[in-house]
């Protein structure tokens, strides 16, 4: 059983928030091993979040408590929530982080956080990673049976969603969109590998014009664009050694096309 | 009793500072868990790194040992110190990185840290942190009695404090200060919430004004700015989705004043 | 023997990709204690890569395992390779990271991780930190003998080596150049104490002059330049309390040249 909490939010590295978050659980729980996925999440950037939780999540041993806190709805009438789905638990506000997972897995159990009994004595309404997701978080870390301590259980269909845009296909072409912007500059798509499933292709991104898929960012020269499925599976727009965002200006939600071209 | 090692640095985290410096502690003491509480102060900055300090460290279980090096006048005849207080020890240059703390609590004993016997057998001029305070963190991790083998017991009053200012009453009005400014963009003044206690309030700094409390960063429409009491009990400015600081050009130091209002 | 991974990549802070390989390794290794380097090299600078790793590892205990990511050419025909030297492992991409280490020491062993018995089943050609060089890790973590079971031995001089520029004397000067800029503005050169071994110098580098080595940062006025013996023996040049590098625009590889002046 994994012995890790592993936290996702948007306090970034300067100031000692996230230090102050695991002084709190490993105040209550110290035998857990606190996994930093990032704390440099754009402020308040509830999609991004979103998207490295669900990239990451699965690497992580069964058992994995993951506290995701990207919150700008904090102090506000906004839930807390924990989410079990597939052996993980997963502990946010409620406001979409999960929106991505749970589009693929169909959750065990969804708590409100309603229960303040293992909340710190002084909630701020400005840091509940502090004074709320973190004593639960290591609360839960002390003792996993029972979730429902923590608060009432909630219809799945009560957890909020993001409005994310899906991929589909229309005469031919694939519809998609710039999904993640990640720190090499890589433009990371929502389409995925398997529903390209074809041999000749032409890739379009606003000025940005290929006509293959590349095997490795190495193989085109260094400097030039090119498309690769990335480590995700889903399709990838990069420069070799270089920042391909920057240089074509592209943001997340761009538009992408595929051309499935004939053989 | 904790097993706790937590860092606050300038030390960034491009370079292998950090991570040397945890590697010499845990040569040393390798049951020490270590907590990074930030190693992105900015360089030098000696007052934003006792303000951090103050935040974080009641938040960690009583007898973690704190390692604070924001050294500016390292391998210069500046003292390095050893403070107990509050159940918690702290180390680091004696250069008032402990002010805040000393203000609020009595310290049990400080040490100057001049006894070479625990340092590294080759100490250079540039990184103490590396040479003097990490091997020294790791042997008060094996052995928390007799302190005073680091070194000599100095005076409380020897120890270098920072020259801050402080918040104070004057006819209805609260003058104060931004204290310390979050990577949110948020601006926390040194006026505590004790000091307010009062129903209807103005706030001004610069060309900011205000005329209540917030009670979350959503009460107010999203781009709005805001008044609100802090996680750590202080007034702070903030923008609800937005960073303050950058749309108002605030600095640390620029005066804060709260009118107190007749209800 | 020591029980830490240590990890040293470009992979940035802000996206998932340092905790994925996180949760594969103690996946695979659950006591593995995760040391993090630096996950800020400049996305692929091999070369500051090499320079980190050679100024850390040495602090590190003995068995400690490195892996280092900086890989421009993943998915290509590299090789990745395992390092054993002077009681450490290194893991990465062959495409020099070693280059600084094995100047100084000679390996046990090298070996081209071409054995895929230990990867992930599904590896992608984008990220084999976590496909390969993680799983690698942690099988090797949980067993250091017989490290040929990872693939074939290979002899010394097949790895891969930088171009590197090392520091000479003639008539009576030292050329050397900027060999690393840290995250201070700080210019540590290639040249090292041992070399100078003199008592009158001038040092030069583009626009700036200095005619003694300090003792210490502050041994000069706030934002006036320095030269010092940084804290791995090689020559700085430095500005107490600023930024150097940005002060006078270097760059890695610029010149640097001590004139050993007549006592």
């Amino acid at each position: 059983m994994s012995n890790i909490i592993a936290l996702l939010t948007d306090f970034g590295d300067m100031d000692g928030f996230v230090g102050t978050v695991k002084g709190v659980i490993l105040s209550k729980a110290p035998e857990a091993k606190i996994v930093d996925i990032s704390h440099n999440v754009k402020p308040q950037d509830i999609n991004a979040a979103s998207w490295i939780l669900t990239s990451s999540y699965k690497y992580f041993p069964a058992g994995t408590i993951f506290v995701c806190v990207v919150d700008p709805g904090v102090g506000s009438n906004r839930k807390q929530i924990l989410v079990k789905v597939d052996q993980y638990y997963f502990i946010g506000p409620d406001n979409g982080f999960m929106t991505r997972i749970l589009d693929k897995c169909i959750p065990d159990v969804i708590v409100d956080l309603n229960n303040p009994q293992f909340w710190l004595d002084d909630v701020k309404q400005t840091f509940h990673g502090r004074d709320i997701f973190a004593p639960v978080a290591a609360r839960l870390f002390n003792d996993k049976k029972g979730l429902s301590y923590f608060g009432s259980v909630i219809p799945i269909e009560d957890i909020v969603k993001l409005d994310l845009q899906y991929p589909y296909l229309k005469d031919n072409k694939i519809f998609g969109v710039v999904d993640y912007i990640d720190h090499f500059g890589n433009a990371i798509t929502n389409i995925p590998e398997s529903l390209i499933n074809h041999k000749k292709i032409a890739v379009s991104c606003d000025r940005l014009h290929l006509d293959s898929l590349a095997t490795s960012y190495s193989a085109v020269e260094v400097g030039e664009p090119l498309a690769i499925i990335g480590s995700d599976g889903y399709l990838e727009l990069a420069l070799n050694c270089g920042n391909l965002v920057e240089k074509f200006n592209l943001s997340v939600n761009d538009s992408v096309v595929i051309e499935l071209l004939p053989d």
